[in-house]
């Protein structure tokens, strides 16, 4: 037998696994109480709810933002790999016009920190701002999409730098990938509060790392010089250079951004209120530009080269520290925040679902709280979309990278303008310089989309431009369903009251037994008009039950159907016409008793036709049939 | 981007097309009359019945045994590539021994014909003649594991020797076997009728071809020699070769015997009856025996060598006929009778199943004819079961040898001993003659399925070895299910008679609007002691309830609960509890109504929280409690 190749198993496996956890947790309570935990109350909420020192919030929120040193610059250098040598060096300006944007960003955002104090994402900015509903819809489905890939990407480079120190996870990405969301999702099921303080210090020794590794690069160049023997030559115009390109690195560079909205978002949970949250962004600001830049110059002094199984960030801390301790806490350092990167989108993206929902944009499933008081539903989604596209871009960073970053400049955008419509109707102090500070963000921001979309159209971005107004259209028509719905529903208390109805019930006996005799007589206690309808293969059977019947001392009417094509369902939506258009006048509602076996082994379901359940569910939809199902639990 | 590997979507596709295909079915019914035809009538199963002639009954029946000379003699050949040049000559005595046990199986099976002339296969025979149900269990078992085998071997046979002459196709024989699979399947749930006279022109036009093959081979030898360039030696002991290997080599060639059963399990279509199917018997024997051995003749003459990419049968056309008309010719033709074999297995398989299921063995539903009067899901069960073994062993003959024919000579031993069983107590003309041939054919497939599970054990024959035994132990609990629920459901028809109940009902409430006022008017009317259930999850909401139903004029008892855990399952359980120990006497049912929406268009499903159905489902399966769901049939 040759060696064979099992990975089409991939899929069924994580199927199954899903399958058989869903099964557990429904069957039995205690497997969800072990995997998710013991329910909340929801008056727990307003108790969970803990305020924290601005420099406490800072690392909590920012996982999001600083984690993507670790794949922006790259990303960035890596479109120019086809140029060679010469191109090396435009890593400098490309992650200097990044650090650029990142400021002009911040900036926008503390004037929506200023106007929106209680904390209001771009949804929430723009449906206060916005008549129309597309524009809200534009700005939420942009960030969803964005928040989804976060994760994918998230997790696919912190894999990818694990594999980076570890070759023989070489291979192996993907289903580590995987197995990462599935380790969110359950965490984040037993509800872990955004606001929780120990995901500050993961953060600040990530930070630590990358600011020492600088530090060391500096005192590297001081003691060998700031030319070194792999520099690359500065400043030449490498052959081949084009616009595009330059532009393409610019907006692969620009993943860097992501996650700058979380702040804005999470203002309530500042000690300091608004003022905290200005502090932090700038904060986070400065410490991500000096470690963008810092990043950027030493991958240049040190000319390293994009290698696909080793990240920069790995090669970087090898070339100073080796295969040390400090290089594996750096790596182990790495995966920790980006893995927590991809932990904040799952409180960020089951909110806007929330919101959505709760504005009839989305189905309502996504508005329950689960027993943890997380948004459950929009957790699963989240995790279910991240694993499709780690599973399609076969957790490969840069295959990711290109729809990347569209989602979160566009919605930066709409956020803007709806800041701009909010200060000139509100005014206040200084109100021109505020809208003025925001205009130019969103001419910016705008701009950035556009080279996005273009740069990266053919690569992958055109899925993102597809999927964003497909997801605004539907949501639209599902805000229109939840309208006619509503409409439809709605009586007159005064007017609109339960009345007697006449019912007629049909009682589906396959012969004379125990669960017969228990479910016509439960019928006849209910209900004055009951028909017992057998239908039969064979005259034989038939004639047989006529006389069973009969010795049974006719409980109620028996009609015998013959089926020729041995259906059940035909005869009976037969026989279920001839009573709606009965002589003595159409009763109100007609009525169907089916039984139905309950085993004590789930197994022994597969040894009784499961007819029933295709009779109710057909019946159910296509016509107007009351199907009442009177179980019958088997003892062995 | 890189070029994606999308194999992993393979199964996701094909469990997303039988999704929809069965989707289609239940829900339109044109869908299935399209796919499957119109039903036909109970009663036109006796009139589809005719008679053939011996001669035409022998081709249509012959498919599967005489298809197997397109891969067994390769199969044999295959285990000695190792052993080089030297060892090709063996396979003119691994076919000779081939064709002395085909004539011994054939003998036995006159026997068989003659002792059972309505036709009865292994199962039939043994059940006849032991008392322990294991033993026919263990024939019939054997059976259906070999005939899925069948399918997957004959479909994969098919579509190499096809892909040798069309080279483009390599790489994607799993998916053209699957595709295979799946229209014989639909083919056969339109209900071909085995006996069709169609099936009898390409297995000889394949008999044709084979003879006519062989005939020029023997033309070609008498004008270019009997030893030709690249014939190899003969009669050389080739280095390195063991009695095991040459077993190994036997055992794979027997995989040319399997089907030899057809003709004794249907006597009843020979207008001639058992006369006519011995001389079935004897004239399918004479040409079977003239093809493997003509066939392995030349394949050694001229030299001939395994290549995974091009059959042997392959290159011996090739030989004789270049790539020309005859060469595709005689491919195209070896394709269609390999999958008329696949084809006839679809009969035999679920004859067996529903053999088994109507004794109690195996799950009810595989006793229902479908719309066709086949039985359908035996089919389905056969099909499935075929896919995955070809998607497992990526439709590699060679790798699925190994587990085939044990089963085929495992049943022909249980027959072959409980037909001498037969002849000791019936006795009759010449009985000890044809015991003592039964015995003899008993005592050389009980050693060929022995030498087969030894040699073939670790390639993975143990596989079957596995599945058998577990087929006979969940058989027998199969049996003992139906035994007790038959005794338990067992009533007195003069002493259970129908009594009246007490029923107390709950209505499951979300607000007031016109579902609930059709689901209230409905309860009311069906039995006197309702209650209205409203869950809320905080005060404010059930303080609001409680006033409007004031307002609504009260019209039944209405009990409010808060949720603390926003769970509806757990008070309302509670609730039932709480009325199953009611002080005014324990009410014999408890039903629950429960409201359920059909909206018009599916996907308007998912906008509508499904815990109905959880609900529905949790209750009967863990409750005594009645389950009536009143549809809401949405207008828009």
């Amino acid at each position: 037998m040759r060696g064979h190749d099992w990975s089409w198993l991939h899929p069924v496996i994580i199927c199954v696994i899903i399958a058989a956890v869903a099964y557990a947790m429904f069957n039995f309570g205690n497997v969800k109480r072990l995997v998710v935990g013991k329910p909340m109350r929801t008056r727990d909420l307003r108790e969970s709810r803990n305020l924290l020192v601005w420099w406490m919030a800072l690392p909590v929120l920012s996982a999001d933002l600083y984690s993507s040193v670790a794949y922006g610059p790259e990303a960035g250098i890596t479109e120019l790999t086809g140029l060679g040598e010469n191109a090396k060096w435009l890593i400098l300006p490309i992650t200097a016009m990044t650090v650029l944007l990142l400021m002009i960003l911040i900036t926008s955002y503390i004037m929506g920190v200023i106007a929106y104090p209680n904390g209001g994402g771009a949804y929430a900015i723009s449906k206060d701002n916005f008549q129309r509903a597309w524009v809200p819809l534009l700005a939420a489905s942009a960030l969803m999409v964005d928040y989804v890939l976060t994760v994918a990407v998230s997790v696919a480079s912190g894999v990818q730098n694990l594999a980076s120190s570890y070759p023989v996870l070489q291979g192996h990405e993907t289903s580590l990938s995987l197995l990462c969301v599935l380790i969110i999702l359950l965490v984040n099921l037993r509800g872990i509060s955004e606001s929780s303080k120990v995901f500050a210090y993961p953060t600040y020794v990530f930070m630590a790392c990358m600011l020492l590794m600088i530090g060391v690069g500096f005192w590297n160049e001081l003691h060998h010089g700031f030319v070194q023997p792999h520099t690359p030559p500065f400043g030449v115009v490498p052959q081949g250079l084009t616009l595009m390109l330059l532009l393409k690195a610019f907006s692969s560079a620009c993943s860097a951004l992501t996650g700058v909205e979380t702040i804005s978002n999470a203002v309530p949970i500042f000690r300091e209120g608004k003022n905290g949250a200005i502090k932090a962004y700038v904060a986070l600001g400065l410490v991500t530009g000096v470690t963008l830049l810092g990043f950027a110059y030493h991958l240049y002094v040190k000319g390293i080269s994009v290698n696909p199984n080793n990240t920069m960030l790995s090669q970087l801390a090898e070339s100073y520290f080796g295969h040390g301790f400090l290089y594996q806490f750096i790596m182990w350092s790495t995966l920790v925040v980006l893995i927590l990167a991809a932990n904040s989108t799952f409180t960020g993206f089951p909110q806007v679902a929330a919101l959505l929902a709760m504005d009839g944009y989305l189905p309502r499933a996504l508005r329950l709280r689960g027993d943890r008081l997380g948004y459950s539903n929009g957790m699963i989604v989240l995790a279910a979309l991240a694993s499709l596209l780690v599973e399609i871009f076969h957790a490969q960073t840069n295959n990711l990278i290109p729809l990347y970053a569209i989602g979160v400049f566009v919605a930066f955008t709409v956020a803007q303008l709806g800041l701009i419509k909010r200060w000139i109707r509100v005014k206040g102090h200084w109100w021109r310089l505020k809208a003025g500070i925001n205009a130019f963000g969103a001419l910016i921001t705008a701009l950035v989309s556009v080279i996005f979309a273009v740069t990266k159209f053919t690569s992958g971005a055109w899925i993102v431009l597809v999927v964003i107004p497909l997801m605004i259209y539907l949501a639209m028509k599902v805000h229109r369903h939840y309208q006619d719905v509503a409409d439809e529903l709605r009586i007159d208390l005064k007017v609109d009251r339960p009345q007697q109805h006449r019912i007629v019930s049909v009682v589906l006996v396959s012969g004379i037994h125990r669960v017969v005799l228990d479910t016509i007589s439960f019928a006849m206690s209910s209900t004055p008009n009951v028909f017992a309808l057998y239908i039969g293969f064979d005259d034989e059977s038939i004639e047989k039950m006529e006389e069973k019947w009969q010795a049974w001392g006719n409980p109620c009417r028996l009609v015998t159907v013959k089926s020729e094509y041995r259906s059940l369902l035909q005869p009976l939506s037969k026989f279920i016409r001839r009573l709606e258009t009965y002589e003595g006048g159409k009763p109100d509602h007609i009525q169907l008793f089916i039984a139905q076996f309950v085993p004590k082994k789930w197994w022994h379901n597969l040894l009784h036709n499961q007819t029933s359940l295709l009779i109710r569910a057909w019946m159910l939809r296509h016509k107007d049939v009351v199907v009442t199902t009177v179980p019958y639990h088997l003892k062995k």
